[in-house]
């Protein structure tokens, strides 16, 4: 039976089930940095994120926090509830990296006194531009009560994941999230949250262990998501 | 006697005086817009916004809002009360336009549903960025709480300068304050509200009477000044 394309993302392609309130994530082997600028195909890529977002979202449900995640079905899907994704990338910032470091000029690998949520403007065209709550309202983006969830849920998984990765030997030092709307309205976390939306470093050698390895040329991508998958306790590609 | 400078910036210059509570406040007669990419120097230019920054500022006296502002000496010359300037650009928007349409893709002229706030970190270095509140506090800027005043002040200028702009046939688009601290640690509005730091745009026509007849060379910018000088009663030099 041919599977009915709803979306194709960047990273990931979304089909029809038979079950409207459930839709087929498909990991593509696609690395794509500095909004769609660089780009290469790398094998193995949709296989790790599949599965450790799989892992991720399995443990925030252990720990109460409810996604889109269903079950991961293959190698490189996953089924999730169908949501309507809510056109704003939420980022917390444990550590100062990557465009935080640039734009406020604040040295990579400074500490946080307490995490930043930040908000970004889903739109290619514009660059993903950061937005205040202001202007979250001005565009009706979210109502002030869902910036409220949304800030709130994000420290939750800020909390669980830190403390989770700490225990692996590793630091979260950021990530993006999004989230959706069920048929219900409610909102629930969506997309995915792997090495592709995490900065993660080593604990004891700040190695990185996530996108910047392919944004910067630091080394094989795939051996750094497999090294986060292994200590996950992931299946291992050896 | 010499004066003795104590700060030069790109539009004024700040003397001593015999008084350690006040200073002097030089208008000069340069131009400069995209963080200092773009200068000229505008004879008149000092001279009108010296004008309609005291003019300004004696309105929101009038009204309630305290300044820095003490009293115009000369042509290019006020004195202001001493403050420690607090390195935030606080602007208010009322109608789409700028920075603020390019980024969020509004259209230029698209009435706001209600005023926006933005701070902006004052750092030409770094491009003046946007700030959130998470970033203030991370960066030590400004407490919750003097965000909170910021916030307010800025309102309350908002209020007061858009319904006297109307009363002269002019819509107050946005524009930029900054604020210091006094000697006692309190909040007080300073720096300038001129042409420079508001988008003016004439009521009937839309027609611009601010900096961006400079930034993007829409004609002469002393009789923007000039036009906007006359309607605040000011002295007309024809």
């Amino acid at each position: 039976m041919m599977k009915e394309l709803l979306y194709e993302g960047k990273a990931k392609r979304i089909y029809k089930t038979e079950n409207d309130q459930v839709v087929l994530v498909e990991y593509k082997d696609s690395a794509t940095a500095f909004n769609g600028q660089k780009k290469a195909d790398i094998t193995g890529k949709g296989r790790l994120n599949n599965e450790i977002t799989s892992l991720l979202f399995l443990k925030l449900k252990e720990k109460g926090i409810d996604s889109h995640f269903i079950e991961r079905v293959s190698e490189l899907e996953q089924l999730v509830k169908k949501v309507t994704i809510i056109p704003l990338e939420t980022v917390v910032r444990n550590v100062a990296a990557g465009s935080f470091s640039k734009r406020l000029g604040v040295e990579e690998g400074t500490p946080l006194k307490a995490p930043i949520v930040e908000f970004y403007l889903k739109d290619d065209e514009l660059g993903d531009p950061l937005v205040t709550v202001d202007h979250i309202l001005e565009l009706n983006l979210a109502t002030e009560e869902e910036i409220k969830v949304l800030r709130e849920k994000a420290l939750e998984v800020d909390a669980v994941l830190s403390s989770f990765f700490e225990e692996l030997g590793i630091r979260l030092i950021d990530f993006k999230l999004e989230f959706g709307k069920d048929t219900d309205g409610q909102i629930l976390l969506a997309d995915e949250i792997s090495p592709d939306t995490c900065r993660l470093w080593e604990k004891e050698t700040n190695k990185k262990l996530d996108k910047d390895v392919f944004r910067r040329d630091l080394g094989s991508l795939t051996d750094a998501y497999e090294n986060i998958l292994a200590r996950l306790g992931g299946h291992q590609h050896v």
